[in-house]
């Protein structure tokens, strides 16, 4: 039985070039009181100049652009393949004129960096949302020629407007014409006064545990919401952190639209496909959630054949310095083997089989 | 075997009265273009002046504040006890030296509301919280002595500063000593921004479905990452909508605390109570969830023993306007039979037994 990684992410050579080369957010910089390590700042709430070094963004190592680090970490925790993708915030940030070649660049890269070590990666692409629909559309067809890309992954930005985007509309189908599946991730959060005045006393913790599963939710409530799985019956999506919190509050959901006045008189609460058929034929979830008890949602919701593994890797590493075991990946096995506990088929499945088969992983 | 429900709301006489005497959010008012029909607008978002009164706020009929229609409504549905609660957005938007009466006020109508159904009706009371702390813990020990009242009903928002705010520390210190329970509730939801350019085509689904329970959520978590239940280890909250998400966020929380460097340097990763221990000692939920997926996990989140059947009543009213069954109250019926299926004691806990022995309902 195969084990695949659907979760882990890269910066490839020409991507760390890039965010070297810029001296605004997303950038990489060697900071002069720590001049040996580099640091990552991906968002403007990390950039705060006043800030000692070493409270902007995070340190970055080569578990974060060299692949033979990756495939260090996937010997080290029994994994067979991974579907590598680029690490937040993609290509969200570039201008226009450059989006377009930045993404062919970054696509040969990983497809390169995939062609290294046959059978054991795969990719999901990046496309350059910010440059005009024709750009993008091309990319999504050239990707369909690249060996290992198995789909894209995306933010929840769109053309800046969100995944409820109509201009989207070419885009989607482009996707679902050429079954490249979406891995929707979040990066964005919420906006900070939602934490509060001591929001920054706890860290990271409240835009990483809370923001990011949310603006996932939010993101794909919008899809649902919108009307884009009427329009693209055939688009597949598989939404990172096991859908953020969708599992939990579909039926919640539901039941708001159901209620909802402003819709009934727009006619839109019948005839529809509702929150659990979407969930059952287009959404497909990651396993990251580090409990039992969310993925027993997320199995329910979606079932255990839409379920796949992952790992988040670089990101939640080891706790302690010199351990080789990440307590992050341990919590996602143990969490599947506790929530399939008499059920080894289904836990088989979780951890490999329906990643080989939904990605085509053997051909 | 007692059917209770605890998540039920009620605008009393001195409230509805306080609010039709308002004329900036919140109000209720009739307009000229349908003077037999009120309407009770309760967030600025629904203030919109250029807007016709049908899509401003919602319409406010006497299942809002006829306590003989709450009855009517247990009646129909075979509730045998309700714990009635003012609802959002209670008392927070008070000037001052206005809260403590109010709230004086209010409690004695809702406890004499109570009085009217000995044995049917209890009620969770209102705090000034825009008063001082003084007020607040003076009002705190008066409901100890309201014959009916069970706890109290709270807002995310505390004195202005959220529920982290250390000067909640009287009134957090007032509730444990005297056995109130918080039953937290969410009311302002997240920025509107969130939503997007296309929210408002969505009714209130998105607001509702998503907002509400990620307010809760965040609040929640607020008052663990600051030590809340480290300094009021007797503290109990019940948490609207089966916690908001936290059930399904609770194994991604602990991942993010335990990896935060941030927490780490200050030595808040080790010995402290996680949020699992919380879960099961301090926290209940509500299982107003409409779906056994949710129902689910935060049965696992925090035991069957510390969940409790609610209705939301009288909001999410029946579906057609001839329709005497509540769709969403069968909604909550079915979710809870379809997670205990085979354990029907369980499932009558999670219906009326839990509720009677956590708020003492037999005295």
């Amino acid at each position: 039985m195969p084990i695949v990684d659907i979760h882990t992410h890269i910066y490839p050579p020409t991507y760390m070039d890039l965010l070297r080369s810029r001296t605004t957010v997303p950038y990489v910089r060697t900071f002069p009181d720590a001049p040996d390590s580099s640091r990552l700042i991906i968002l403007p709430g990390e950039d705060d100049p006043s800030a000692p070094s070493t409270s902007r963004g995070r340190p970055i190592g080569p578990e974060y652009f060299d692949i033979k680090q990756k495939i260090a970490f996937m010997d080290q925790h029994k994994i067979d393949k991974s579907v590598i993708s680029l690490a937040n915030p993609w290509l969200d940030f570039l201008p226009e004129d450059e989006a377009g070649e930045a993404a062919r660049k970054i696509n040969d890269d990983v497809n390169a960096l995939c062609a290294e070590y046959p059978g054991r990666l795969y990719a999901f692409g990046t496309l350059p949302l910010s440059a005009n629909t024709e750009t993008i559309v091309k990319e999504v067809e050239r990707l369909k020629g690249l060996k290992y890309m198995r789909g894209v992954i995306m933010g929840t930005s769109g053309l800046g407007k969100g995944l409820d985007d109509a201009n989207l509309d070419p885009m989607y189908a482009a996707l679902e014409k050429h079954s490249q599946i979406i891995f929707l991730h979040p990066h964005y959060g919420l906006p900070a006064e939602v934490y509060g005045p001591r929001g920054s006393e706890y860290g990271h913790v409240l835009p990483l545990a809370l923001g990011f599963p949310l603006e996932t939710t939010i993101a794909v409530c919008r899809m649902l919401l919108s009307g884009v799985w009427d329009r693209f019956k055939g688009l597949n999506v598989l939404l990172a952190h096991s859908g953020g919190t969708l599992p939990f509050l579909a039926g919640r959901l539901e039941s708001c639209v159901k209620h909802d006045g402003h819709l009934k008189k727009a006619g839109k609460t019948e005839n529809r496909r509702d929150v659990w058929d979407i969930l059952k034929t287009n959404i497909y979830l990651d396993a990251v959630i580090y409990s039992e008890v969310g993925l027993g949602a997320a199995v329910q919701a979606s079932g255990a054949d839409r379920l796949l593994f992952g790992t988040d890797h670089p990101f939640f590493p080891p706790l302690e310095e010199d351990a080789k075991e990440w307590h992050s990946v341990n919590a996602n096995y143990s969490a599947i083997s506790k929530a399939f506990e008499g059920n080894n088929g289904a836990a088989k499945d979780v951890l490999g089989n329906n990643a080989v088969r939904i990605l085509r992983l053997e051909e």
